[in-house]
């Protein structure tokens, strides 16, 4: 039927119908309806909301999101009427009995994602069948390619393009604040596009954002990398491989992090910037998502197996996943400790052997260093000082202040030091405990919020020496953070007593 | 924080906030907040959608279903905050990564569920899982229980209570029209709680709709059972087992009927309406849910052990599934069909002999009729008139009129007839097709849309003779059933060609 427009002033993806206009048209509260705008012939799926009394009937009311697809005219005539069910759900059933599924059945679901033509129940349903019932190669070629098919790509005129990942799981894994310069530097190109922290402390974004600005379209993307060489910017900003944001949106709540859409979604994003050099960065500890070595080659074989189907060349690094990378945790102390490094700080060794080892190996497989010369060709960009020139032109073009300096970032004002209770060695740092805790401190919202850890696992500590410090930019936060931290107990020293009775605080 | 109440007469489950106080709170579209009445100390859980302009900061927007829960006035105050992540979504993995859930692992979820702590995509994910992954008999009875124990529950004074289900998958099958009138004039007592029409031509609440009111609650259907034994009404409004009914919503897309919970939101209906003998009605057919004896016999296992945990007695009827019951498919033909068998027809038999059968069982099983004599008794009580009686009486106190008949009620008034188009014997009718048809018509919402079958499968017909007729209400809901029938072709008689070149017609 044909209705009037009223745009409505709400962030959801539905449109409201008047409870008569809905039943004449038999949709109930949460059916969806197509709205076709006549005039441009545009055709958006939404689910219906309906009212007594907000809006008149002969009216219908389009969401702020729904309009943001139809950018439709107060007043203006729309037809609406009820949906079909989306083809997809065929093959989102197929997935759930076990079937694997064609490119086409892929590229129709994940459109249908993108489109807001599935309901975030029929969502749920096609990333629960994938996690219990698996995807194979093809299957993960498959993701892979509807999800770069479905956004936008950047179109360099030139390779190499270069990019990594970390598949994340340990703290403190501030790198490629180091390593895209170092990239950058050596005269390669890498346009990084990175994510904000889901459940960690503080993801790359966030890091990012302490130094400019991380909010840029897929073209500003292509245009900073073609001037000087590399930015680092918050992928969810840039309409690249969409469709990943929404399945991540819906595995969140869940917490998977299904093998098969993980590879997908991070090869998707390389493929979509147009990279042909990719290193992967695998984590391997207890704590992390690949618990062993095994499993981590495993994965590094599905990387590359999957780089050699796209045209993109993988090599996957394992790296030592116990243990966090640095001394810090949280935005302000993860930048300025990477940009000390830059500026010549040659500790802490493990982010500046971590960094240099995987900026080495994407050198070598560019060809502007030697086989085993990667490293020391990173480590020679690292000191000559081009990082750190090549950093401050990326934070420039951002919009970024260059001549920032690592002294004038400052953690959180509200500090409390966690002493050793007795003699003996750190023998458990839990990352995870680390993490909430961090988080528990305001970080990443608040960017002084966070970790200095002073005694890594394995240190010989003395009773009474710091172990590490939690900063926070509100005092009422670093209070909550002190108060959990006895329940977290996120370091234990050799020959703690784990428990007494009555209890004592922690410190 | 502390914010001021606007009512907004939206049906959605969510709450509205103004973009600046999201912030504040820390959580973005489509998160979960905590509404907190402080003067009565409810607290709901409800997602957010947000807006820049439809309400003030320090004002939050209140849809009507959240209200419902929580009763909020216009200006009062509340505390919004942002919700922890449901213990239940623990137990959603679990079952995700193939576990086998506890009671009150169950109980918790169905109990998130019912209070509208899981999302769409949550609770899709427990569907999904519990499909894939299965549910086994303890888990059965843990979903059972809890469906149970989250919604409302008759109390009768006396026993037996009788109980029937058909599993469904056969069209026409308007038994239950039949069969609570007989076991109501038996003495025994029946309190019907019937489902509408999901993907069918008519649920039974949907036929008995045509005669009387079916919407009432549980407090209603009660006293009405106790006044006159027995009654038919629509379970969607009681508020028995509502767990069941949002289970169904989300699943009903997805095109699945889950075992396991299938099996559950049967019983834990019965179980609700105080019932302690119950028949179940398996047809087994091709088309129909259960394709062969075999399986047959396994679900009405399944069904009679559950029944043995939960204290009822179970006995299962397999019935012939493959072609339908009666020769009407629709409300007001169906309902026509069935009162004249109570006021005496002697066809169609398949209509009469199934009902005494499922009937019998339960007069069988209460000790109303000896072993084996159960069919005869309920024969009895229907060409007695007692049936027809006590019909009358069940239509009266549901508020309609008891002394209708069934020359009283009328097919729709635009027909078409669809003739053998050679000799020869009806060699297919398509269950599928026939109901698709029949929906098309506009059945059940148009009561005297539908189908009406004069020759079933086996029949020898003479070219010419009719086959079925098609019923509307409006001329161009018939018109499209015509043309859709091509393309369906319900109906196959022997010889028949299935495709000519060029298309011709089918009629």
């Amino acid at each position: 039927m044909k209705l009037k427009v009223k745009v409505i002033d709400i962030e959801n993806k539905g449109a409201l119908l008047h409870v008569s206009d809905a039943k004449t048209i038999r949709v109930r509260d949460g059916d969806r309806v197509q709205v076709i705008n006549e005039v441009t012939g545009d055709v958006a799926q939404a689910h219906v909301d309906t009212t007594g009394s907000l809006i008149e009937p002969g009216t219908v009311g389009i969401y702020r999101p729904l309009n943001a697809r139809l950018c439709l005219l107060e007043g203006a005539e729309v037809v609406v009427r009820g949906a079909d069910r989306p083809l997809s759900l065929t093959y989102v059933k197929k997935k759930m009995d076990g079937g694997r599924l064609t490119k086409d059945e892929t590229a129709k679901i994940i459109q249908d994602i993108v489109e807001d033509n599935l309901s975030p129940g029929e969502i749920t349903a096609f990333i629960t069948a994938s996690y219990i019932n698996g995807l194979d190669m093809n299957e993960v070629e498959h993701l892979t390619r509807a999800m770069v098919d479905t956004g936008e790509r950047l179109q360099f005129a030139t390779r190499p393009i270069v990019d990594k990942h970390s598949i994340g799981g340990v703290p403190g894994n501030k790198i490629t604040l180091l390593i895209a310069p170092i990239i950058a530097a050596s005269g390669l190109k890498i346009p990084k596009t990175s994510s904000r922290a889901i459940t960690g402390a503080g993801g790359t974004a966030d890091l990012m954002e302490v130094l400019a600005p991380v909010g840029f379209t897929a073209r500003e993307v292509q245009q900073m990398t073609e001037k000087v060489g590399g930015c680092i910017v918050w992928g969810g900003a840039t309409n690249i491989a969409p469709a990943d944001d929404r399945i991540i949106m819906y595995e969140y709540p869940l917490k998977i992090d299904a093998r098969g859409q993980m590879i997908a979604s991070v090869m998707a994003k390389k493929m979509a910037v147009g990279a042909n050099l990719v290193v992967i960065d695998i984590p391997v500890g207890r704590l992390t998502k690949i618990p062993d070595v095994q499993e981590g080659r495993k994965l590094a074989r599905e990387f590359i197996d999957l780089g050699e189907r796209l045209g993109m060349h993988v090599q996957c690094a394992l790296s030592y996943g116990e243990s966090l990378v640095g001394h810090t945790i949280g935005p302000n102390l993860e930048v300025r400790e990477a940009l000390a490094v830059l500026e010549g700080a040659k500790e802490p060794n493990s982010l500046i052997q971590k960094s240099i080892s995987i900026a080495g190996m994407a050198l070598e497989m560019a060809g502007k260093a030697a086989p085993g010369q990667g490293a020391r060709a990173a480590e020679d960009l690292l000191w000559s000082g081009k990082a750190l020139e090549k950093f401050r032109q990326i934070i420039e073009i951002q919009g970024g202040d260059p001549t920032v300096t690592a002294a004038d970032i400052l953690p959180g004002e509200h500090q409390f030091v966690v002493n050793a209770p007795q003699d003996g060695y750190v023998i458990e740092l839990n990352n995870q405990s680390l993490v909430s805790l961090a988080r528990i401190a305001g970080s990443p919202h608040d960017h002084g919020a966070g970790l200095q850890i002073h005694a890594k696992k394995g240190s010989r500590v003395r009773k009474g020496d710091p172990i590490f410090t939690i900063h926070a930019d509100r005092s009422w936060r670093l209070d909550r953070a002190i108060e959990e931290g006895h329940r977290l107990m996120p370091v234990l020293v050799e020959g703690m007593i784990l428990e007494r009775f009555p209890a004592e605080r922690w410190v």
